[in-house]
């Protein structure tokens, strides 16, 4: 496997040739074992520097109708007597156990070869306050700052811009994002990835009325929030700190882009929330949830285990574990379409409705 | 009221023992007064270190399962013959005239104790433009800049990676966290409060026709973002400014995260705007409006003083004051709820009409 | 034309008087030249430094009841016999040909007057890696960092708190606001331009199975994104880079606040996002498409050329070029509207269908 010449070889994609690549996948290279790509491509779109994939008999043929330069191809794919895969002029046809575990072996390899690995060290920008602890093999870039009594985690990097707060622990290994802000008193696991512009740990929304009865008055949150290991968080989302005791994310969960957390809300291992989804304070979501985009999940309710709610669910009461479910107020998936479907008859229904009261003479007067 | 000992103190959470408590609340401590806590919970959930509380009669007998060190109750609770409550070994109980200001009294004492408050000064690494303004006893944190001709208030605090831009105006005792923007020429008032990664006055979004009909061309805005005193907005929220004319929003409103403001809209007084909600450009709220989480106000509507508008509204029209809403299109909340019950009946609806329709030979030759 | 005096006027709004506005809209101004202004104001709420528009003769009245220092109106309009505008004492009238493109062209004269243009140079303050290329005239504001290999083409500008990571090209006379975050090896054109706190290129969300059934793993995602020329992002946006190809923007297309761009999605040309909405992975849009604001686009859908969505819309499937759609699952708008007006006669359609299952026995025995 070959990065590009040169200094700027970090920056740039690798490129193999179909023997490299077979060699790190353990693949048979039938045809052109110089057939060169830098990029990988489903079937339709791939160019002559592409490496593509096919997964089943029936999307073979779309490889002689492809420019690609080389195909990936499950092994029982390949030898079905109705396929019958030529590699062709000056491409290659890598046979593999599994052509999908294949591809993300490639992704990886791919992925080490181009990333940034910041060397550990400190830039002389960054305001550290004294008394905070930094470990072992960490990176701080330019124009970070780190708060009173804050602990950094061996080899955990904090790229140029995140704000640590005072009295944060983020545990080893992990990876805070451009402009990430961790606000005073929230703990990290190891191995947590914050993409940039998240925010944990800003005050939850809770007011009370004002005595004097013109608007409502502050209620202090000085609760934390506490996220586990391994949790991933995309790019300008939001965790709020609980009011007196934490707002909780438990180990294995991956959070995506624009969510809201509301305050002491309570989240399982394993769960994935997909973007633009929001959890109102209190909510309590079990083990293994997922959340599909746009969902919105009242404050207080409880989704069991396993659960699984549909994209733009509106989640207004307690969900029960393992089943799926969409719709606002969420219920059963498969009710919530066929309803949806349904609503297409609904003004035939009306008009029907109408004049059958017409002809029957049931009508009330007051209405339109 | 005690603090931990030592340096670290304003990055711990405080304990108290029940005496303690006791004489900041003004409360009859009944059992140990030397029981500490430094944590408060509700009922379910409470260990050792929490003091609890109880609001009414039946969920009294909580108290005596609750390993909690101590309990906050109502002295009409606790005289309540029915209770009979017992502080038990070690424990205390604290009896208030009210629990819930009770509790809330000590969140406010909790919240001063642990409250990091940073002194005054400009770190050294902030770039402040030589004609900006800067009050007496303003905080300014590490990589923070300020713009040409902007002028700071007395006391408030720009937190690191602030970003003010020139001709800004902001009021005494305000306080920006870290990495919020505040583009050019707009005005906060005292006692703002904006959480993390919150814009303030980027450019709405209005374009025009191009004239040779190939895309649309920018429409400049000019105008900026007023905002009155004693408004806190939310972490990673947008408030657009305005074309000609200010967006504006009214003293003592409260803003969640991650929530739009469109350019030129006007927000009254002391409303309260729940996260994930967008407000369109040109929109009107009237004073004390309350809008749910999730909400979507069409531009150029106005929704009247006091109106409610529930969780995840879609609000195209006007809005009468003092009403209750929801739904989308957003109407009065009883019938949408109505609605959204009737949902599941729909599908029966529909194959009995249809059964109906073959019955008497009415269903038309095209439909499916 | 006129700026305020002294060192402090880019921070002001310019004022003119209305001889001064008419020889810029090459106007005819009837009654005092002298009569000054200093904001573009609608009619209604039009004060004595405001100067307001008239579209159409229907309107033409409001200007006698306005405190407005001068009006614009079209030519068409100002000689309608039933219209009769007279200036009155101290105001002015402007006739133009389009009252429209006059009020354009005054709004960017006052934005040219006002608009920050910060110096070319490079803040002393900021981090630029030594592999990086600067071109000519580039703005570089305090406290950014520039990554390795980087290039920022000529007169771009990087304003305070930016973060470019490594690998990436900016082409000419971009200008990206306030910390706005740009992850490695992402492309934008010429005349981007970015509103603050939007992250370009953070990891896409996509996890498979963990081989040993306890949770997911990271796919990689070596894939960028890349902008066109002339494309404009609102502030607090994510654009997601791609699993292995790119994520792309077309040129001239204008994105929103807050708005969601998943990975490997393809955006045509001249397309119009509103705010808050979410389009998920590997969906394509066409050319000229428009989205209202808060449209959920599920995963890998197509949109066609010149597609129109409506405010809120939910698109669970494959939308045909030219139409305008609404609703979730998004179809026809038409049928959409009147769909949410039957709605409310839903209630009373359920009730009657009850009562006369209840008069023929009909009714099921399970049934509530």
């Amino acid at each position: 496997m070959s990065g590009s010449p040169g200094t700027s070889s970090e920056t740039k994609k690798p490129s193999w040739s179909a023997s490299e690549a077979g060699a790190l996948l353990d693949a048979e290279v039938i045809g052109d074992g110089s057939a060169r790509f830098g990029t990988l491509s489903s079937l339709e779109g791939a160019g002559p520097d592409a490496l593509t994939f096919v997964r089943s008999a029936k999307f073979a043929r779309g490889w002689d109708e492809s420019g690609a330069a080389a195909v990936l191809v499950s092994r029982a794919v390949y030898e079905d007597p109705s396929v019958g895969m030529e590699p062709g002029e000056g491409r290659a046809i890598l046979v593999v156990e599994d052509a999908d575990l294949a591809m993300l072996a490639l992704l990886e390899a791919a992925s080490k070869a181009i990333e940034r690995t910041p060397r550990a060290g400190v830039h002389p920008s960054a305001a550290i306050d004294e008394s905070a602890t930094i470990g072992d093999g960490v990176f701080i870039g330019a124009h970070v700052t780190v708060g009173a009594g804050s602990a950094i985690g061996d080899r955990t990097r904090l790229h140029p811009g995140v704000r640590v707060g005072a009295g944060v622990r983020i545990g080893a290994d992990s990876d805070l994002r451009s402009n990430v802000v961790i606000e005073d008193r929230c703990v990290l696991g190891e191995r947590v990835l914050v993409h940039p512009g998240t925010v944990i740990g800003a005050d939850g929304f809770g007011y009370r009325p004002s005595p004097d009865g013109g608007g409502v008055l502050k209620i202090p949150h000085i609760g934390g929030v506490e996220i586990g290991d391994d949790v991933e968080i995309g790019a300008n989302s939001c965790i709020d700190r609980g009011k007196f005791s934490d707002t909780m994310i438990g180990s294995g969960t991956k959070i995506d882009n624009l969510v809201q957390v509301g305050h002491n809300v309570r989240i399982g291992r394993s769960c994935i929330v997909c973007g633009m989804t929001g959890i109102a304070g209190s909510a309590t979501l079990g083990n293994g949830v997922t959340l599909g985009g746009g969902c919105r999940i009242h404050d207080g309710i409880t989704i069991g285990d396993g659960a699984t709610l549909a994209a733009v669910s509106g989640v207004m009461g307690d969900v029960p574990p393992g089943v799926t479910w969409g719709g606002t107020p969420a219920g059963p998936a498969r009710d919530f379409l066929r309803q949806m479907a349904c609503l297409r008859h609904l003004p035939e229904l009306v008009r029907e409705h109408r004049s059958h009261e017409r002809a029957t003479g049931k009508r009330g007067e007051g209405e339109a």
